[in-house]
């Protein structure tokens, strides 16, 4: 161990949901703890909320707060879709991934059908393929319904308002509807530098999960409707999944401490702005090699072995593909990303990479 | 409006839920927050909290933190049936009356058979009557599996540990589970000053949703399985329900808050005696009846009409039933109820009562 | 054993539903089976048999076959209701007491509400009060969507068309579906000898589980939608729920044989005479009590032990019900239940009753 | 038009259950029809159908007729699969594709993973492959707990014993069950000319669809569980699903009627005989294309565009694959399939092919 080691900051690029919760947020729990409110959403904060998500997206509304992302995205497509429906997502999503099997639970047993795309993003002629090949009204097969893309992507990177467009021109051509997990939301706003409204509705889409657990809440996610038949059914699914919260008020107030001046894009921001210095020097060792470009808060990098184990060694904190791509690591960034950190870990890779 | 209005604190009595968190609870997620730490459960906190329930309840569990009373039942439920299984209830059981077909969602289709009972508690011989009557093994009907019972119960009352055990005799004789609703579990085992041990599987109660949300939490509830067999589909059942939290260690922050130095059963201690207070307050009015026993920390009372108008009038909250028992309301105390507002109460009552 | 006994028809009243199919039933399988035919419904027995049934209910109809009235009243329901729906029923209808929980599967979670009435029929007040008491809209309860009615009863009785109409007139009025349970419907229609339209669509009913099996069929009944919307879903549902026949043709033709000529009426019929001439004669043996009006092929009557006793001695098949009701019997009728089978049973009966 | 073509027996193709019944199966439904017979599956010839299937398997088996082979297919997966599994199939499994999502529905959620392998057989190293990478007991992900196996497969090819055992041995390696859709399954037993208990348990298959539908019966499929512990859920998932005939003893009949002295398997023989006919006949005329060998009754050949249209034309019945494979045609033959049908086909192709 040399003295170099001593006065790095050991950073975790484990997982934006390792980050700590912005100041803003814990003091927006402060002030919504100041006394009694009703409860179930029935508080002041819940309809300021509302009222700030509708301005945000220049558009009618229904907000549904749930504290986990899965439960969003799940409860979202389970308003898109019929038992016997069909959902598509690119084979990476998380609700395919990483959700066991929460869309099927929720839409009482619709069948995602996963498909491939370059940079982890659905690819449009392989959507328009699979559903020219589908068996619209024929009963002996699942009924396409929906179609879910994740801006940011699970890959890091982003979908253009062009992109998501002619998904969206596709999905409704259908008669299906177009879902958007937006865990990663605020970095794909603040990478592009678009209006919400841009990104989502006006682009098409139907119904989108915000997310901010991975943006400096400690657990706050929203259902947003923007086709008002969608939310019908949302209030009653919400409920009998437990996930209307008694005192609702708190999630809210989280959701809401963001959306004052623009926070929660300052923060993603930030996040962003740390992956690209990270994504820099790692280009600069010489010996990584970058799966996808670099477009939010999230690095996918092969390196060696030996720079790996050092890394680990010194108590940097990143998750390993499982075999046989275990020198493939994911690297994630977020609003309390440090530059010291940043740096630390690229001298720490440079160093071993010697 | 007279002069003694002026000086009355507007006391909420409309639920737990409204009450707001306690300073310790808020201090536990302030110090949860002061840096990364692994997500989904996989941090210390979460650990602490896991030995702390094995300690208090003096037996190995399987805890698993969610954000509410809701899913925390169903998922318990889900845990002791199959889909064609039956959960014997107390008519007035929240599982029954306000979880809008959650145990019915995550059980995928299990029936809840309701129960009449004196003081909101299930009674020994209906159950056994019901039991008597069922069709155990007969494939052409559902099957009896578990049975739940509400402690604190919806009345305000408590089963006392001999009358847990001998509905838990009786299940567990007919190879079923039991579930006990705990809420109010800090109510009860306040109010009782039995062991927690004592009041659940050492009377036979095979798994318990533990509430703290309504006792000074801001959403915190916890699965707990004193069978171990129990606890083993859970991992996935809450994950697929979306209520594995991505930063599970605040919800594991609040209910720790709790466990230490015994601060839940002094939250709770100090409503009950809020909710003893006005209770004798009202039996002294003269005017007033009592639906059930004063025994945890709510009460069902039937005030004149020109009492509650004039209540409302003075700005205090709680819930009337609905027609045709408008007439019976619901006080309900919390950590925070406060003797002046008790008294503000009570002497705004005695006014109208003249 | 005496000399009587030996020339008595050991008759079986234990099921309409162990009684052979009919010849004309048996004879149409033969004419089904005559050469190749287009599978899943597309074959001309099954375009002939929507014809009939529009013709017969004077009514644009979709028609359903499958298997089993489990089957039937399980997918008409679901597509009455949503997961988190209530379905009102009588307390001893068959889809609460003999289906081990169909309506929840197929619903994906709905409740079933039981009420009482008598004569095994829905009592309109009983309703009335239930859906007063209900909380259409309220986020927290589940949801007042449709109400089932069984017609003949499970008891044997009837519904009138006026009964009928009340009740979906309320039901209407409150938003929700009216469905008929008729595994016996033909024993109904040629009880009451009005038209099937009258005691159907025109009366208000909005879906009904047309039985076949009960009345000379093997396994045929047929789910028909008077209401075009309630039939869009419910090809995907019958087919997800593998009741899609791959050669419907041999169920559209048990079906068909009975729609020529007014057979199903006629059979009924013989099996409504049956069962009065064995109620009569019941009632003459002076130690008899009946249990409900005798109106259709359905006979509950208590007995003394001694007579029940002999009577299941000499071989007769009848169920008793289960303690402590095991002196109470169902006696059921059939189209070829014979005036020897009932004859020889009351003589025995006497017999005994000595 | 010319001569010829008047003399040709037109035969259909299009699939084995556009088949009549055979004399055999009709004779015994009459048989079965002589007299009353308990209901629900008591009766004598459920019994020694069950008698029979544990001799032709030669080993205790669990017996659930039901009347479709989705119903079979998806209530022996669901026995083997919790809602949050993974079920592994050929991509062109009929539970993959044709099902309409009955696996989904029955097991409460499970996902089917499709996986190619050549010949429209699952391929060992594809199952491999993906079980490798599965996150077994990781609590994000859907569990793997059962494999299905198609035999005769959906491209009408066989799995060899060696084949099936290699399958069997990696999925009880994992903990997993392996089922085997059994809709063809006398195909390929009389195709292989080996014992049924070789093709099944002994070579590790836990659970069976068996088909005899497609096989000259009427509607006639049964669940056989050869794991005692599959069997055991296996009576109430039938009820509840609607698939417990009432009048059982019909469909037992069905079966019953081709085990007695093997006819089963001789009329398999027939069907896969006129397959070998057809391709020999195909093969020979010089512009037709096979896509699979054929090894048991089903044909999946290309054709030109002038061949099709005329043998359409001509008024023969078979099933063109969706564009763009619309030269791609399936010919089933069956237990009726006539030496004069083929020969007609084969000569007709023969005259529009010059």
């Amino acid at each position: 161990m040399d003295r170099v080691e001593d006065t790095v900051v050991r950073a975790s690029f484990a997982s934006d949901n390792t980050a700590p919760a912005t100041p803003e947020v814990m003091e927006a729990l402060v002030v919504a703890n100041r006394g009694p409110q009703p409860a179930y959403g029935k508080d002041e904060i819940t309809a300021r909320l509302e009222r700030r998500f509708a301005d945000l997206f220049e558009h009618e509304v229904a907000v549904f707060p749930v504290a986990t992302g899965t439960a969003a995205n799940a409860l979202a497509l389970s308003a898109c879709t019929t038992p016997w429906g069909l959902i598509y997502c690119h084979r990476l999503a998380h609700v395919h991934e990483h959700e066991a099997g929460a869309p099927e639970f929720y839409s009482g047993g619709a069948r995602l059908v996963a498909l491939d795309g370059p940079d982890g993003k659905l690819a449009l002629a392989a959507l328009q393929q699979e559903l020219d090949a589908a068996g619209f009204g024929v009963v002996h097969e699942s009924q396409p319904q929906a179609v879910t893309i994740t801006q940011a992507s699970e890959a890091g990177t982003l979908y253009r308002i062009e992109e998501i467009k002619a998904i969206a021109d596709l999905v409704h051509a259908r008669g299906m509807k177009l879902h958007m997990d937006g865990a990663r939301f605020a970095n794909a706003a603040a990478a592009l530098g678009v209006a919400p409204a841009d990104l989502t509705w006006r682009a098409g889409v139907d119904i989108i999960s915000f997310g901010a657990t991975k943006n400096g809440a400690l657990a706050a996610e929203a259902v947003i409707a923007f086709d008002p038949a969608l939310g019908l059914s949302l209030a009653f699914r919400r409920k009998r999944a437990g996930h209307l919260l008694s005192k609702q008020r708190y999630a809210s107030a989280q959701l809401e401490a963001g959306l004052i001046d623009g926070r929660w894009l300052a923060w993603a921001r930030h996040a962003n702005a740390m992956a690209a210095r990270l994504a820099q020097g790692l280009t600069a060792l010489g010996c990584a090699s970058l799966d996808f470009p670099v477009e939010a808060n999230e690095i996918f990098v092969r390196l060696p072995e030996k720079v790996l184990a050092g890394l680990e060694a010194d108590g940097f904190a990143f998750h390993r593909r499982p075999a046989p791509n275990q020198q493939l690591i994911r690297l994630v960034t977020s609003w309390n990303s440090a530059t010291e950190g940043i740096d630390g870990f690229l001298a720490r890779a440079q160093h071993h990479a010697r």
